[in-house]
C-alpha cells in the first residue's frame, strides 16, 4: 500500500498579510500614501474619483488602482481624466487581495507618485476584513443606500479612519436622516471624520482633498 | 515516531448543497414557492417586501427570512407588517448559507405557508454564489446604483430569473439610461423579466405580484 503525499497549502490570510507587509514596507521607503476606498456597488467610489481628480491633481500626484469583478469600466473613466490606472480584476472575487494589488503598485512608476488611491470591488462586506497594505480604509456610502447600513454593516466603518456620504445632492428625494447616519456612525467609530459630498456637483471634495493631503506621510 | 492524525474537514460547498437538497425536498412536499432576493446594501429590498406585503398577501400566504450581518432592523419592519419573519444573523458573513435557512424555515408553520422570501445579505458578489435550496433568486439593482452593474456584477445576473429596477422614482436625479441597463441584462441573461418599481410609491408592484403568484409549484 502506499502512502499518498498530502499537501498542505499555507494559510491564505496570513500569505495576505505578508504581502500586505511588502506593500507597507515599499510605500514607505518612497513616503507614498495609500488609501482604499470601500463601499457598495454603485455607492459612487468612481465619481468620487472622478471629482476629486482635479483638485487632488494639483496638491499630490496620484494614481488610481481599479478592483472590481468585471469589465474595465471604471479604469476607463479614470484613464479619461489623464490620470494613471490600472485595472485589477477579482476574477469573480469579493474582494481585492494584496498579491494582486503589491503587482499592480510595483508596475506603477512610484518615484512619480505621492497618492496611490485603491478602489475595492463594489461590497460593503468582504473589503472590510482584508488588508492590502493600505494606510487607512476609507467608508463611501451614499444617501440613496439608506440611513442605517453603519449600523448594518459595522465592520467596515470600524475599519475605516474616515467615511464618505456620497450622492447628498438626493436627500430632498429619499427617505434619510442625516444626523441619525452621522450618530450610527459615530456610535460605531467615534474617532473618525466624516465627509458630505456630491461628486457630480463638487459639493464638499474641497474638505476632503483637505483631509487627504493631511495624512501625506511626513 | 508518532503519526499525528491528520483532520480531514468536508468540502463546505457540498455540505451547503446538502442542506439546500433538504430545504428544496421540504418546500416541494409543501408546494411553497421559495425566492431568494439579492442586491446591494441598500438596493431597496426591505422596502420592496413592504411594498408587496398587502397586494402579495392578498393571495399567497407568505413569510419572510430576513439575511443581515447584523441587527434585527429589517425584521422589525416586516414584523410591524404582521408578516411571519425571522431573522438570520450571518455572524459577519456576506451571504447566507443553506444550512442556517433550513432551520430557520422548519420553525416556521409550513402549513400556513404558499411562498418564502428570503432577504440575502446586502451584497451583489457572494450570495449568487450559494444555492440556500431556493426555487429562483431575484436581482435587486436600484437607479441610484447607475445602469452599469449588470456588466460588473454579471454573475447575479446569470443566476437570477427575474431582475427588479428599484427605486425608479430617482430617475430625474441621477444619471441613469434604462434601456441600456435593461440592454446590459439582457446581453447576459436574456431570459429574464424585468420589472421596474417604486417600492415607496407602488409603481410597479402589481405586475411583480402577479408574476410571483405564477410561479407558484402546481
Amino acid at each position: 500500500m502506499t502512502t499518498k503525499e498530502i499537501k498542505v497549502y499555507r494559510d491564505l490570510m496570513g500569505a495576505n498579510e505578508e504581502w500586505a507587509a511588502k506593500t507597507r514596507a515599499l510605500l514607505a521607503e518612497r513616503g507614498i500614501l495609500m488609501l482604499n476606498l470601500i463601499g457598495s456597488p454603485g455607492a459612487g467610489k468612481t465619481a468620487l474619483l472622478e471629482g476629486l481628480s482635479e483638485q487632488l491633481g494639483k496638491q499630490m500626484r496620484f494614481c488610481v488602482l481599479e478592483g472590481d469583478v468585471a469589465t474595465t469600466r471604471d479604469a476607463e473613466r479614470i484613464q479619461a481624466l489623464g490620470v494613471p490606472v490600472s485595472q485589477l480584476l477579482s476574477g469573480g472575487s469579493c474582494h481585492l487581495e494584496a498579491k494582486m494589488v503589491y503587482h499592480a503598485l510595483i508596475d506603477m512608476d512610484l518615484d512619480a507618485l505621492d497618492l496611490v488611491v485603491v478602489e475595492n470591488v463594489g461590497n460593503m462586506v468582504c473589503p472590510a476584513e482584508f488588508d492590502i497594505g493600505e494606510h487607512m480604509k476609507i467608508a463611501v456610502l451614499s444617501i440613496a443606500e439608506g440611513d442605517d447600513k453603519p449600523l448594518k454593516y459595522p465592520l467596515l466603518f470600524q475599519e475605516s479612519k474616515a467615511a464618505v456620504i456620497s450622492k447628498i445632492d438626493l436627500l430632498p428625494y429619499v427617505p434619510f436622516d442625516l444626523a441619525a447616519c452621522r450618530s450610527y456612525i459615530e456610535k460605531i467609530n467615534a474617532q473618525i471624520p466624516v465627509f458630505e459630498v456630491c461628486a457630480l456637483k463638487g459639493d464638499g471634495l474641497a474638505e476632503l482633498v483637505t483631509w487627504i493631503r493631511s495624512q501625506a506621510p511626513s
